[in-house]
């Protein structure tokens, strides 16, 4: 696509008429296609030691670089002291569950997780490297991520299709001695749980007395499911494609059927719409305008409604609001709140690696959760300002120091 | 180690007389040490996109980070033109025959891993990723290359044991669609035969009339013999631990085997000291003090002495020298004629990937020791200045561009 640059704005090129450009204001995918292109690569390496002389040459690079090497071939621990292991993470994926986008393979998969590792590096100043996979076979993930693992400080698991990716995180955590956190699960969880405290302080909603509905029974839905148990709902219903995750519910994988140990108490049957009559907290994680205004009105008073599908929500707020819900959520940046893992999962590995904590444990997801809701103040709290913004500086700070205060020797 | 910095100098402190430290120079070793520790990782990842608002965000991650995805699922060869594969190398190693220290492990191999990918970085302004893997199994470890392919422009070996590394190169070769190259064999075999291309300069020797001695039968020996073969070098022969390698040799591996088949066209028998009477050329990539002044003695007039070990060389330059060789390398940067890999390996990726190379071929090889060879004038060249230094700033440019000049489609 040619382009050209008038101004501070970004055109491309119809056609030329005797040589001169016909131009059209680029849209923010076009301008994406063309950044993409200009950067080749978003992230790069840089030398932290210069290699400027003969000297520097030795003291980096042979013969001084035996030394670091003795000591940690004698205690691997020292890795942590002498080389990059201390400050970096492994952004891993294999791209069979990429955005909307979906099975797209590793290579197609790259320029989220370049994207993901600049966020790292921007928000909570953490090395991060892509590692995206040309295998979807459990097994070879599991055993290609143990090899790999001297190398990082921690692994950050991305875009792996569930439920695939419950068994390689947990795999993986009871094996590798370093954090294992899979973000599409737990950073969306402990975001949403953020959101949800602070939204019942402005809803005046008691997390006991509270019917949760989550839609969606992916990695994001059954952690969010997981998270608010644990916190402290007591009626979370788990919907999937099929409408309400129940005993009854046809093709029930390992993971739904462990779910409902801890969802549906009262075993409810039906779909979506009968899953929300006289819920309060409506989570979508699943797909474009799920939700109608009559089941939004069929809920309680003061519902607050987080619609995550992205970039078209399960309900539009406009939509929402206009049938009764109190506070509104959406995973896009051009409505009020925005649940945005940004704000957690740079401050989780930060805290992490700072305190080289050797799991990201569910005392520390609920600390991260309550510390960036935390962020609100109580004059700031208002129905359209329940969470940090993306931007907001003390987000990572705060997350990490949550982590922290929570590892156990 | 407790240390101090007086002037340029660094220090550490033997011992504390009422609070009054005791210092003492540093080596260069402790010198390393200490600032291993400072640099605590001597690479970081660093990140091309700027993201410091939404509309960064945006564009670098989701929403338009998907444009680039979907072009790159329909070819993913667009992956060379909107992501960082275009222009990163992996270090890969299994930490098995680290430098001079031997099976270390992945873990203790870092901080060399790392001081390689600085070196790529600096000299060759190619992105480096430091691999170092967990496992010493061949099938895993070429398994586990394959699934990392999708990231990276080019895979560079280092530190692999032989017989291993040239399994793991040859199957890596032939299944890869990017460059794989084993340093420890091909960087070495290109800089020794620069330097023997600029010895028969200054010695006056026909490469055709010469016999050439090589000590070591590992990675280094086995590529410098193939690579002096393949330039015509017909009388080349090579010596293990056990004396010349020859049909009844004990415990010959399949490569030694192999390599009788171009080297000791004669079956000569017998030890090193055998192999080097009326020898022209010895290059020794083995053990200290293994070549005695009579064994260059024994040699032909104005012998050639490339006493690769390091620290400590086969022999040292002055006791070859008085023994009659005229021209003397080693690995150190305190004698002339320092071999150094920096000078090539370098060069090699930033040409193969600006090329788009599939594979680093025997004629790239070639063509970038005569590069390297040809960076020194006739009026520069004599006996003590041989080879480029390794802050010569066109090296990596002229070996770059020899290997782009031997692409072939």
């Amino acid at each position: 696509m040619e382009h050209i640059l008038i101004g501070r704005t970004y055109y491309y090129i119809i056609e030329r008429k005797r040589g001169i450009p016909l131009c059209k204001t680029m849209t923010t995918n076009e301008k994406a296609l063309m950044l993409h292109e200009q950067w080749n690569g978003k992230l790069e390496t840089t030398a932290k030691a210069a290699v400027k002389s003969r000297e520097d040459l030795a003291l980096a690079y042979t013969p001084g670089v035996a030394e670091p090497c003795k000591v940690i071939a004698e205690d691997k621990e020292a890795a942590y002291k002498y080389t990059m292991k201390a400050n970096t993470v492994a952004v891993v994926s294999d791209g069979s569950a990429v955005l909307g986008l979906g099975n797209i393979g590793p290579h197609a998969a790259m320029p989220v997780m370049e994207g993901k590792c600049v966020l790292f590096k921007e928000f909570g100043n953490v090395n991060a490297v892509p590692i995206c996979l040309d295998t979807q076979d459990t097994e070879e993930i599991i055993k290609t991520v143990t090899y790999l693992a001297p190398n990082y400080g921690g692994i950050n698991l991305e875009d792996i299709s569930a439920p695939r990716c419950f068994e390689i995180e947990e795999r993986l955590k009871a094996t590798l001695d370093i954090p294992v956190f899979h973000d599409d699960q737990h950073g969306t969880a402990i975001v949403v749980l953020a959101g949800i405290i602070n939204a019942l302080k402005v809803t005046g909603k008691q997390k006991e007395a509270c019917k949760v509905v989550i839609n969606g029974a992916g990695s994001a839905g059954i952690a969010i499911a997981k998270l608010l148990v644990r916190y402290g709902f007591t009626k979370v219903v788990l919907c999937d494609s099929k409408g309400i995750v129940c005993k009854n519910s046809p093709n029930l994988n390992w993971m739904k059927k462990q779910m409902l140990e801890i969802t549906n108490p009262d075993n409810e049957e039906g779909s979506l719409a009968d899953a929300l009559k006289g819920a309060d907290i409506f989570v979508g994680v699943s797909a474009p305008n799920v939700v109608s205004a009559e089941m939004v009105q069929s809920m309680k008073e003061n519902a607050i409604i987080f619609a995550l599908s992205n970039p078209v929500p399960e309900i539009m707020p406009d939509v929402a609001k206009a049938a009764g819900a109190k506070v509104v959520g959406t995973g896009r940046s051009d409505f009020p709140n925005q649940i945005n893992n940004v704000v957690a999962f740079p401050g989780i590995f930060k805290g992490a690696l700072e305190g080289r904590a050797k799991q990201i444990t569910e005392e520390m997801k609920l600390a991260a959760a309550e510390a960036l809701a935390g962020l609100i103040s109580d004059e700031e709290l208002n129905e359209d300002y329940i969470l940090p913004e993306a931007f907001n500086p003390k987000a990572a700070e705060c997350v990490a120091e949550a982590v922290k205060a929570n590892i156990k020797e």
